[in-house]
Formats: C-alpha cells, structure tokens, sequence
C-alpha cells in the first residue's frame, strides 16, 4: 500500500465531489481553478468559487507536497526527528466558505496527512462559525459529528471537541472564534488503532462536510436580512481574520514555508470591517452570540 | 532629571497638539476619548477620531505602562539584562489614520521610550502608506523626512529609511507596505550621543507629523473618486491588516503583554476587502503603484 499516493488520491476525490456538492447548492456562482506548483517539490490546486446567490466566496484547496523540512518545522520536532534535515511530505484539503447570507454560518474543514521519517500521522478538523448563533444549527452540527466520531471511539467526540475549543480561540478577544466542531492535531498510530484505521476516520469526516453543509444552507437561505445582520456579519469576518493571520498555525506554516499565498489566505473573507469598540446591543441576537462565544459549551 | 516623566509629559502634549489639528484638518468627525488601565501597571489614553469627512478613522494613542517584564520580552533581551524578572516602563504615543478620501494616504507614526535596568532607548518612525502612490505626494514627505533627519546627522536619513523598507514588508506578498518613511529601533545613548540628543530627534519627528500630513490632506482632500479606487483602497486596507497581524511586532507586543486589545487593534482599517488573486488593470496607476512598492527606492 503507497499511503502517501492513496491519501492524496482520496483528498483529490473529495474536493471533486464537494465543488459539485456546492456548485448544486448554489448554482449562480461559480468555481475558477488554479493549478499551481511549489518551487522546492510538490503542488495543489485552488478551486475558488465566487459571486453566488448564497456562497458570496468559498476556498476548496487541495495540495501535495514535499521536500526539505524547514527548519522551524524541525524545532517543532525536536527529540522525534533524528536528523539535521530530513525530507517531509505533507497531503491535505482545506475548506472555508464565507456566505453572502448572514443566517448560514461560515464553515471551515481541514483534513491532512504529514509525513517525516517514519513518523506518520493524520489532522485536521471541521468547525462553524456562525455569524449570529442560533442554537437549532448548532445542535445539529455537533449532534452530527458526534454520531460520525462515536462510530469510531466513544471518546473522540470530547475529546476532539475540546481540542477544537482550545485551539479556536482569540486569545485577545477572550472569544473562541465560533461554536467549535472537532479537531484532532495528531493522530498517528498507536498501538491498536493503525494509520489505516486513522485515515478511515478522517474519510468519515470529510464525508460529513457536504450533507451537514447543504443542510445548514437549506434551512437558512431563505432567511431576509438587513444592514443591522450586514454590518454584523463584517464585523464577525473581522474577527475570524484575526484569527487567522494572528493565531492559525495552517496559516502561518503555509506563509513560512513559501505556500502559494493566494490560496492560503482564501481563508479571508471578501469584506471585513472593524469598528473601535463596538458592542451590540443589549439583548440582540448579536449580544447573545458574543455570550455563546466560550470554551466548554455542550451542544449535544 | 526624571526621564520616564519628561518622555511620558511630552507624548501627551503631542497627542493633544496632534488631535487639536486633525480636528482641525477634518472639522466633520468627532474624538472618543477612552482612558484604560492596565493590570499590571500603566495605562494609556486612546483618541478615536470617526466619521469625519476626509478622516474615515484615525487613532491617536497614548500609553505608559510599567511592570514585571514579560518573559518573552527578556529572552529577546537575552546577554544584555542580568536578573531572571525584571521591571520594565514603556511609554509611547502611537498614530493611524485611514482616509475616506482614497488619494490621501494611510499614516502611521509611532514613537516610544524603553528602559529595562540600566538600558533606556527610544523607538519609532513615521511611514506613508498610499492607496495608489502619487510620486508628487512621495517626494514631499520624503523630502521633509530627510531634511528634519539632516539637522540631527546625514547619515540618519539613509539608515533609518532602509530599516523602514526592511520593516515595513510583507514577505507573503513580496511587497512593501507601502513608501516606507524613516524606522529607528532602538536608538540608545552611545559615544557622544545622549539619551537627551536622541529624545530631541524623537521630539522632531513627533513636530513633523501635522505639518506633513495637514500638507497631504490639503494636497489631495478635493479629488473625486470613483468605485475602482474605492474598492482598490479596501483591497490596499486588506494588506495594510495583513502586515500589521502577521509581522508587526507592536500589534504582537501587545497582544502578548495583555494590552488592551481595542487600542492596539485601532490599526485595523474601518473597512477592508480581499479578492481571489486579483491584479489590476494593465497600464493603470494601481499597477504602476505596484509596481513602486519595492524596497530601496530613491524618492528624494
């Protein structure tokens, strides 16, 4: 078995399935495709739709690559990677779709496999955020990753979940950056659970964006919305670009080891605003989002 | 002679000489005033200026803040400060003012006074950020830049210009933020310059501010503008974020010394927009701006 080639194979699979998934949901955008290649070894492809009717812009970004580790991926290593340089290879699908309507939240997925020496292992995630929180969505959304996770192991749910609580945070902000979802850094082999049984478990995940998507998108886009759940909405992207450029560590390892720059920063919404000191008004949707906006909260 | 008191005194009247004049400049937008303490030790004064008629948002800080200093502070000043903890005392006055007019530019000063044990220093510069560069409008605040930095020393100008093009760019990007302007990091007494000498320069750039940007305001206030430059101005803001979340090292300072995040943040333009691998029209002046923002340009 070549894992490296299966992974990036099914990942390819995925992002296939999924841009037809989203060019059905929403049939008024549509997708531009760049084809791009790492100097130093590997490539990807951006598929970025655009201009839809319910998707105002959305990133499915695949990649394969490889070559010399850097040398702050090394530091991060250290006491597993026994030489000086090594050669890495690193797979994955990234996902972020910013709706134009304020009622469908902003879903991110990340699923990828990083190989170093014989050190192998799977991460990755899916998480929403809501621009305004509404609790009916976010029951569904976790009930459903729940289910996905207790068919593996009844712990990974909790256990995955907060990893996704912890690391979704705007430290500045003391706010997480949405309601969460699963997120797993480093799944490798242990004992009894093989690199093989990881990678079925990462395909579940990834199997789950489409049908949980397509569903949150039929029960919010026929929802109307002024230029209050406008400028809230803006506001929240600000937000998640703070998240990204100052906390993301996909981010930052994508800018540091030469990433094309385009795709990684997808991510960032079309429109972001920032207003000093803003604070919504006293029992609006909006003031109960910001009060939903914590670790530990359980949506199931 | 108390210096912490005399830089600290000195930063408030500049903050209320500088916000006296924006008033002036823009007499349509109005200053918030939030005084905030610091846990810890300190505090600061943030002036928010919105709502203007030439001035979409402009903020003028003041801080003074001192305390235990922060570990990550003390492993960059590794060799040179002796005890394991350490006070430290910070003061600063920290300026950006985004335009609603397009053709006036994006500034941005900062000037700050630094003593850890027996080290003091001073900090800071000033630097243009232009949404589409005027070559005009470059050659003046250049000009006044070197010609104040004559007065102290020839060599100044040079020097501290390269280090404002060295920091002021976004290595994702390959591009500078802007035209840069002068940056001086740390600026300590040494040889036959005091710490008294190297607070007058800063004291010179501090007085250069009103008059070189009540001249760009002057200079460009009556143009008109159209939906291109208007959204070629959000995607300009979209960098401007990108650089100050990714490398500033002011924003990650204080971030990271828990300083009070809505000052800090007032960095962030009121609005900004990011477009999937976008380029301006050939031949036009967004892509000659482009095209200027390199390092190491001669504009004087």
């Amino acid at each position: 078995m070549n894992m490296q080639k299966d992974v990036a194979d099914w990942f390819l699979l995925l992002q296939d399935q999924i841009c037809t998934g989203l060019g059905i949901a929403d049939s008024e955008g549509r997708f531009v495709t760049d084809a791009w290649e790492r100097p130093g070894g590997g490539g990807g492809t951006s598929k970025i739709f655009s201009n839809g009717k319910i998707i105002e812009r959305g990133g499915v970004n695949f990649s394969s690559i490889y070559g010399e580790a850097p040398e702050f991926l090394l530091s991060q290593l250290m006491n597993r990677v026994k030489s000086k340089t090594s050669s890495f290879f690193a797979t994955g699908i990234s996902i972020v779709i910013h709706p134009l309507i304020p009622a469908i939240p902003i879903i991110h997925m990340n699923l990828r496999y990083f190989e170093i020496e014989n050190i192998a292992w799977f991460g990755g995630g899916m998480d929403l955020t809501p621009h305004c929180i509404n609790k009916d969505d976010a029951v569904i959304f976790h009930g459903r990753l729940k289910a996905m996770c207790d068919k593996f192991n009844t712990s990974y749910y909790r256990e995955f979940k907060k990893e996704a609580d912890d690391y979704f945070y705007i430290k500045h902000r003391n706010e997480t950056r949405g309601i969460g979802g699963i997120f797993f850094d480093q799944l490798e082999a242990i004992q009894d659970i093989s690199i093989q049984d990881r990678f079925n478990f990462v395909k579940s995940t990834g199997e789950l964006f489409l049908p949980i998507y397509t569903e949150l998108i039929r029960r919010n886009k026929d929802k109307e919305y002024n230029e209050r759940e406008i400028k809230w909405q803006r506001l929240r992207r600000g937000r998640y670009v703070e998240f990204n450029l100052v906390y993301d560590r996909g981010t930052k390892f994508g800018l540091e080891t030469n990433g094309r720059t385009e795709s990684i920063l997808m991510s960032l919404p079309p429109f972001a605003q920032w207003e000093y000191n803003y604070f919504p008004e006293k029992g609006s949707p909006e003031e109960l989002t910001l009060q939903f906006l914590k670790k530990g909260i359980d949506w199931v």
